[in-house]
């Protein structure tokens, strides 16, 4: 019940003059290299992720999957110049997926020659159906990001717990929440595109049982302080069940992003909150870490920052891109793994 | 933004059995029998709610403006043998509402049928299109109800206060958040039908900007501590932005129905719970009543919880059917109207 996207993969770049406008094709580049075959530019494009550049016929005959339309495009529209490299794609026999508003489905004529091609069109913002929630403990452990606001790193913060629990040889998964996060993880749930009674459905669909000691490291969505976003954010909470969370958080935000007047919560109000709310679900919920952006802080600012905050909450605090979260999974291997590992 | 439905109606029952299978239509014709002119009943039918018995012909010919489904049907399809009062409704000129799970648009003809009438077919589980929320400050008085649990009175509990108020003078609406609400209201929003990026924004539209002394007299949806509808609770929570609410409760249930393992909280645990989260859109938020529902108590065991009850939380506590809200808008005016009411 969640989307899939087969690897490996060819990535869509356009005509993208620069990377800030292909950071879901950059995403997949750095936490994925092993899924990505080659990348496909139009002329103009200034955009290099380092892989060979390739035709979707020169794709598929090296064994890709599915092109991943990686670029932003302006208001989401997928633009006029494009659209020829969608026909190649599909009739190449490659599966194509995107996230733009619009839908690959409103492209006259994609759909009927996906079909004559046997291939899928993914619209990666359409949720797939999914059953209320029924709160039944599901087996294994789990790990949500909880953000004091939107865009505060909970997508990287998740990719880097899991991949440090990876490598320390632990059962861990990335679980994807959002649009650049599915990519990504090559699956997942576009939670906020779930009709309200079935958010909480979704959230379980997305780390079902498994094994023990097996951990599903959950993408957050949104703040249970945003006044926008908050039944997703509680929606994901409830149906996660998590054992642990991580408070994702950026000390430079004062006020929630595009919303005036409402301030970011402090952290302890945010594990207070989270807690109050997730026990419903999970009674021994917890919070186990505090992941920061301090991008913005000078070295020895950041340090004291992270050691100070960490100490007031007796919590690891770490920046995931700065120091990397080993205190975290340290701390989650104390708690929950004993000496074993 | 908010779905509108115009009166006067046709009720349609069917070839029910029973009102137990007509509770929408028995809803509207209790709470607004000012808008229904004649109920249609089909051979077998079971039920009357005491209106002119009525072909859509005769009904569109004394000036109804809406046929209104107001039958269950089994699993929420429309049966065949009701189908031909679709299109004699649609040819009478009558719009149509319903609620059912299959839409009116899955009815081969009829949506051409109503284009070629000039009439509508309402669907009332599709809900408008509406931004995302704002948590933007609005002006007016806002009562939301909530809920211990699902099915405890939270639609009563609202219509009665609601109709409490507007008989002493106050400026009172009451407003629909669920499908039978929006029947009776005329108008309303299918909450938990709404995308869930989307709910906060479908709650803000549901009680717009209005005068300083009006209050908003908002239908309740799920509960925080329901395992799959939370996430529609904590929109409908954040976006109505209630200055008060109002506990609805039921004490003969132990667990949240179907839902065996998750019990129902304490009122005390619901009340902090509503504050904690509340408090983000409106810092003033406070509990007002509470409204249990006693029928399976004997008189003299009622007439002791609900003092015993109210005492306990320093709140008015009624039944709204046996002793009705007066008490709650007593505490109401008494809080927010000083000697002026």
């Amino acid at each position: 019940m969640q989307v899939r996207i087969k690897p490996p993969y060819l990535l869509f770049l356009g005509d993208e003059p620069d990377v800030s406008h292909a950071k879901t094709a950059a995403g997949i580049a750095h936490w994925r290299p092993e899924n990505c075959l080659g990348q496909l530019r139009m002329p103009g494009c200034g955009v290099d992720l380092g892989f060979p550049d390739m035709t979707p016929a020169e794709a598929a005959e090296a064994g890709a999957k599915t092109l991943i339309w990686g670029v932003a495009g302006v208001g989401g529209v997928i633009p006029e110049q494009w659209i020829p490299c969608l026909f190649d794609a599909v009739e190449a026999g490659l599966d194509v997926v995107a996230g733009t508003h619009s839908s690959l489905y409103d492209v006259p004529g994609l759909a009927d020659a996906a079909k004559g091609a046997g291939v899928s069109l993914i619209d990666i913002r359409r949720p797939p159906a999914v059953p209320v929630g029924t709160g039944a403990k599901r087996r294994g452990l789990r790990v949500l990001m909880a953000g004091t606001d939107c865009v505060v790193g909970k997508k990287f913060s998740a990719l880097a717990i899991a991949k440090e629990m990876q490598e320390r040889g632990l059962k861990a998964d990335f679980r994807a929440t959002g649009q650049t996060g599915i990519m990504i993880a090559g699956g997942g749930m576009p939670i906020d595109a779930v009709v309200s009674d079935f958010v909480t459905g979704a959230a379980e669909a997305l780390s079902p049982d498994n094994d023990d000691d097996h951990w599903d490291v959950i993408e957050g969505q949104g703040s249970l302080f945003h006044p926008g976003y908050s039944a997703v954010t509680l929606g994901l909470l409830h149906g996660s069940q998590p054992d642990a969370f991580v408070v994702c958080h950026d000390p430079g935000r004062k006020e929630i992003e595009c919303f005036p007047g409402f301030p970011v919560p402090s952290i302890s109000e945010l594990i207070d909150l989270t807690v109050a709310n997730g026990k419903l679900t999970n009674a021994a919920i917890r919070c186990v870490g505090i992941s920061v952006n301090t991008s913005h802080m000078p070295e020895d600012e950041r340090a004291h920052y992270l050691a100070e905050t960490g100490e007031r909450h007796g919590l690891p605090c770490v920046d995931p891109v700065a120091t990397g979260p080993g205190p975290i999974v340290d701390h989650i291997v104390e708690l929950y793994h004993g000496d074993a590992s």
